[in-house]
């Protein structure tokens, strides 16, 4: 299975690491399309190149996948617009959202029908989250 | 002519008063359906309720919209959700950017096919933006 795995880029790179510890977990259920997103040599000036390629490359690679997880505790509008398409396009979308004193999930996502949005603190946290998302899409996970 | 203004709000409310600046001058164009973007006393925490009401009513806003106007300066996730429906429905779509160092605006709506994207520093510099914009769509300043 194709996975699309969503986080904030030219939104600010801080959560990178955790990204990367994301989509390493993921891994688990299936083949991630933007691996990229988890690179410590991206910054938040974004890849270099073409924005128009860009945005068509990541649309087809979300056309091509089973499902959408998002990181969304960072905003950012990329990711925000993936979940607008996913959506539209009837593609399961998995929302992992770390709450923090005085920061709501916006209420376009939180509201959005065929969302999951998941709260946690940490990526130790994930493993029950996943199991149930994939589990729900008939995916088990590849190391069991 | 119905116009959606999207600016941040679960995303940090910085920018408000530009936002009411901006839908200020936006009403010499259409009727604004989304005025509350600019006021003072929606904090990050947004609007009360529930969010699958106020995610609905705000798609329908959106629907029935003859264009979406975006403040895109700050990221936020439930203004790229919005472009991203918006440009699945073909509705034209104007995004304001105020660049900084450092700081480029994400590649998917960069990169957008019906996104015009235009940089300014400040709202005194919107009005041969909007005229441009707005005269693409047939509608002139109805305060000329």
């Amino acid at each position: 299975m194709k996975i699309y795995f969503a986080g904030s880029i030219r939104g600010g790179r801080e959560d990178w690491a955790l990204y990367l510890e994301i989509i390493e977990r993921l891994k688990r259920y299936g083949e991630i399309l933007t691996e990229h997103i988890g690179s410590s040599e991206l910054d938040a000036r974004g890849e270099s190149g073409n924005d128009l390629e860009i945005h068509d490359r990541d649309l087809r690679w979300l056309e091509e996948a089973a499902c959408l997880v998002a990181e969304v505790t960072r905003p950012s509008l990329g990711v925000g617009y993936e979940i607008g398409k996913a959506t539209t396009w009837g593609k399961p979308v998995l929302c992992l959202f770390r709450p923090s004193e005085g920061r709501s999930l916006s209420a376009m996502i939180a509201g959005a029908q065929g969302v999951a949005v998941r709260e946690y603190s940490s990526a130790e946290e994930l493993k029950p989250i996943f199991e149930e998302f994939f589990g729900g899409l008939g995916i088990i996970d590849r190391a069991q």
